[in-house]
């Protein structure tokens, strides 16, 4: 189950190290906690910090010195659980807003066309609950009303800040870090409305958010990021961030035109092509598949497929 | 500005007495609280049981228990404050999920037509977020950004428990109380995208909700609800909850079988015909109007309209 090597012609760029940071929820002998995921296991924020931040969430809300502080007590050979011990949860729990941009990578071919692909002047922009999300590791649940069940690989942006009308310029300051998702759709029930994809992206348990967040600061800036999924190791989607139709900071301002963004908002930022409903002929999830959702400097999205039972 | 007199003929129905017990959230010297509205004012019941109950939202997660004690605290003649000494804001405050219905009621002229309407298989369904809803009396915000700020008048459901794949006939046991909102649009950003409305349902302040939560056990579920919607006193939207293209058991129903509803969840049941971007010419909403949704056996909602500043 291993990825093809990555294909480094059109963007030669060198990888940066691995993040020393990495923010999640977990669960782990029946309660509900958020840590840092050092080389060890985890190390339990809840029980180290909690009398100053109660989640995650409160934790981002915090800015600097949230992050300060989740540093230092990260700042640990020792961890309190092995990963064996705990199950990840989405790395933020009860975010006000989930939005989702629809397919936000132009089609390969497009590049090799003389004439410059139509631009939709904006995106689509739907909205996920936070139960149709599950953890890292967690299964993905295939419902028994249809049979078109599908991935759909992406990067997260977890927002840190509140803030409305964001210049384009000063949206880099409202992300407090990049996850990953697999934005998990049920096809044949998203065109159950004439307009709007609202139920098939949101079946309980259909998706993922994970494994943890890798703050902003953590990132450079002016390097692509290099966006793959694999189902049972096989490559499907394939993309870079240079190639966004709207990237992070045309979102930013877009979205803070009509609503406030506030810390902990979760805004999936759209998926290459390569779905399994657009293969030849069309790839739908099945029980025991495993999807794998990478960008490498963030990390690998894993989740195996079950039946609703 | 007063409306014009209920047309009965189509459905002779007699009106049940006002409700004696009407659920809200509201804001007064800088704190935010929930109350019960009776002729006195407003009863303070995050003063009174806040040791049970933090917020209506965890009132109405309480179930029965919750219904009694409120009930109980609320049969005083004494008012804790005058209306005058408070503002209304949306009853329930974040709920996890706010699902809007779309257009619900058939048009008017169908009915008059030999050819019974092909009704669609499911509705449309999008998603608004907290912000974009204030409470009763507080004024609706046209954007700068357009000049097609237009009114939906509904009535909306407000979920009391925990359910997924309920059956029709156990709808009705899953609403905790019916409320209005104005599902105010704006109707140029509806359509930024080629799918989903997101955007231009969710400008901050751009619609309301309330006045309160009238307990369904108080409504006689036999008889049809008369949704009215005025601007500025004239009707522009009139239809009765028997002509439903989806009545609330059956959206319930179908709405769980994607998704788990959890108490203080809110459902926009869909608007009649009528809404301004649809008269000839169009009316859209300005700065100065007064929009009212009104079911007489819930109450009135009344919104002004002010510009952005």
């Amino acid at each position: 189950m291993r990825a093809k090597p990555l294909d480094r012609r059109v963007f030669p760029v060198s990888f940066a190290a691995m993040s020393t940071f990495r923010l999640t929820s977990f669960r782990t002998h029946g309660r509900n906690s958020f840590g840092a995921v050092i080389d060890a296991g985890m190390v339990d924020l809840g029980g180290r910090l909690g009398g100053r931040y109660r989640s995650a969430l409160e934790l981002i809300a915090a800015g600097e010195q949230g992050l300060k502080d989740a540093r230092a007590a990260a700042g640990t050979r020792f961890a309190d659980y092995r990963l064996e011990e705990i199950e990840f949860l989405p790395p933020v729990l009860g975010p006000e807003k989930i939005i989702c941009v629809g397919i936000n990578y132009p089609e390969r071919a497009e590049e090799y066309k003389d004439a410059p692909r139509q631009k939709p002047n904006y995106p689509n922009l739907f909205v996920r609950f936070p139960d149709s999300l599950v953890g890292h590791g967690q299964p993905v649940v295939k419902p028994k009303v249809s049979d078109k069940f599908d991935y759909e690989g992406e990067i997260v942006m977890v927002i840190g800040r509140e803030g409305r009308n964001v210049p384009r310029e000063n949206a880099r300051e409202m992300i407090w870090g990049l996850t990953l998702g697999n934005e998990g759709s049920v096809r044949d029930w998203l065109r159950h409305g004439s307009l709007n994809v609202t139920q098939g992206k949101n079946f309980d348990h259909s998706g993922s958010l994970g494994p943890w967040i890798v703050p902003a600061n953590e990132l450079n800036p002016t390097l692509p990021l290099h966006l793959m999924t694999r189902v049972n190791g096989q490559v499907r989607q394939d993309d870079w961030t240079e190639r966004l139709t709207w990237n992070f900071a045309w979102l930013i301002s877009y979205i803070t035109q009509f609503t406030t963004l506030k810390p902990g908002d979760v805004i999936f930022t759209g998926t290459p092509v390569g779905a399994g409903g657009h293969q030849t002929p069309p790839q739908w999830l099945k029980q025991g598949d495993v999807v794998e959702v990478e960008v490498p400097e963030i990390g690998i999205l894993r989740n195996p497929v079950v039946n609703e039972i």
